[in-house]
């Protein structure tokens, strides 16, 4: 049974993804619905594009993965699908699904041309329930890439921009604040960790905040209320407070700049 | 696979709908369950109304949808299902359902009466886990309305109102506030294109603001903050802010009246 | 076809909860997954256990439930899994899962230790999904817990304190303030029917609020904004507004005390 992601800025409170839902089991009744999230921030395609990319290696081989932050819909720009060993993406041409393409070493780039396969009506405001979820279901029925569109080689390029190091600091950014209130930042878990153990004391500059905080395996080895640096669940490192909100205490937001050093 | 959909004022931090949800896979293992929404305003029976009225079209003929705004709940107001030819409505009789139910010529509507196929144990508080979420899964598992209730006729009417025409200006009013904080009402897309063109611009009464307002095919016309009328995804009008919230802006609230005129 | 649960207080805005399902659809295909719910209180483990104890019932046979509140992840807190006769429990063993086993006369608890069975890379601060998920994907596969761990008689214990009667008072707290702003008490339902028939008014004590309230059978018994006190979906004695919010009005928190009398 395919599994088929989606990851929109709609939120809960409307009906939007149901209706996605109901287009893709009128045409694929037999497939697996995660919602990946559909609480980004609103129109944020690097948060989007950053939580695709580190979602997808979780699912199973042969997942379709929708995924929509779409300010531009109904205007010119087209809506893709994209072709890789592993998983197909569809969404809009925006840039919002080439991180997670570039996953992988090769991949193609679909344009949607094949209006039979959409909804008869498709309107100018909802795409993602006109034109991509119908894809994800002919996808999931085995349609191949090539009869639902053309290849381009002229798609919106974008890349995440990943934390690096410079003068022996690590330079980053924060990239998403979660549920707990954890900063989690642009800069992979293996670049600290050739600079630090656990164990070490980081000066850690986030906006105008100048912290020196311990370098931890997991929150619970802070006390509770303090804060720590770690490596959260999805490989990037994060600033936390144990059992405490730090976005909150810090005043950090998506796109803040974050400096690491010993 | 039949599919049941949930609309409900329930929210999601509680575990009421996952109870429902446990109560019709223990009936009708093999169903596709689909949130509509769990997040109407509370007790907002039009709203409930609007939203299951507009999603239904989306979803598979055959599938059953379960619709619970229910101020009433173990009071003597009974618990019905409907008939249609393509789809069944199970909730109480508020009028919640009729809507939904009078967009096919023909529909039948049932007392739920068989209390041998509900929960053994009903509360006077739960009836959506206790009697409609097993009724949708009998239904699922094809027992006949008949074998689940008695025909009625009295059951509780409603309309949506929808928008209409009075002296040339649209007069309608809001009827849901989404995510994105577009303003939704109740004037039916057909309504306006048949007073205006794409790119006219339309004078706006909203509570006590006086707006001149571009009617755009869709948000990303208007310039980024900039608002405007278009027709959403439902085929509604709605007032928008191309990347910005129109109903904080607005000061809009569901049940606003709304004049509309070239 | 097996369920799997998930509660969790990881929220909706994150691809936390997504991963895990991932994780589990790569394991075991053929599994219908439900949210029980992701917006518990951060770190209460007694609210958890409360809501995971009252929803079971509503669940099929075989049910494999996986809760996971967890301020300890990643330190020397055991993984657990716990078969009952009638379903299997997976989390922390922070005594999240006991007050659940506990509803069944015999259950065998084993510590997590197979981790050939795991994600490949076990992170610190993620177990939910690298060691949870695959678990309950592995039971729902048909390993036996033999099979993944062994046996424990030292896990945590925890009971959730239950309302009691003192010199003819019922004395209980809040346990869970839900969507509706019901004040949910850890009362339970077949206690007040001894003391009290519907009708009858109570003075409730609630923090340092005294009130006169009306026993009855649903919210809807009492005038539209009027307090009441009722028995909830799940068999526990609320304090309820009637289409209001009895949380907000009297200042109720969950952990607060309550006092019941006639």
């Amino acid at each position: 049974m395919k599994v088929i992601t989606l990851l929109t800025d709609f939120g809960y409170e409307d009906t939007y993804v149901a209706q996605m839902k109901g287009v893709i089991l009128n045409i694929a009744g037999d497939v697996k619905i995660v919602d990946l999230s559909h609480a980004l921030s609103r129109h944020n395609i690097e948060e989007g594009a950053f939580l695709l990319y580190t979602s997808i290696p979780y699912f199973p081989r042969g997942s379709i993965h929708v995924a929509v932050v779409d300010p531009g819909v109904g205007t010119e720009r087209r809506g893709i699908l994209v072709r890789t060993e592993d998983y197909y993406l569809v969404g809009p041409d925006n840039g919002l699904l080439v991180p997670a393409a570039k996953r992988c070493k090769d991949f193609d780039v679909f344009e949607i041309t094949n209006e039979s396969l959409l909804l008869p009506l498709i309107t100018h405001t909802f795409h993602a329930r006109d034109v991509f979820a119908p894809v994800a279901a002919h996808l999931a029925n085995g349609i191949p890439p090539e009869g639902i569109g053309k290849k381009i080689q002229d798609f919106v390029d974008f890349d995440i921009e990943f934390g690096r190091v410079e003068d022996g600091k690590i330079l980053g950014k924060v990239i998403h604040i979660d549920r707990f209130g954890n900063i989690i930042t642009n800069v992979e878990g293996n670049l600290i960790v050739r600079h630090a153990k656990y164990g070490d004391v980081l000066h850690v500059e986030i906006g105008k905040k100048r912290l020196s905080l311990p370098f931890l395996k997991t929150y619970g080895y802070a006390e509770k209320g303090k804060p720590l640096v770690t490596i959260g669940g999805n490989g990037y490192v994060e600033i936390s407070i144990n059992q405490g909100n730090a976005s909150e205490k810090f005043g950090a937001k998506a796109g803040m700049e974050i400096i690491l050093s010993l």
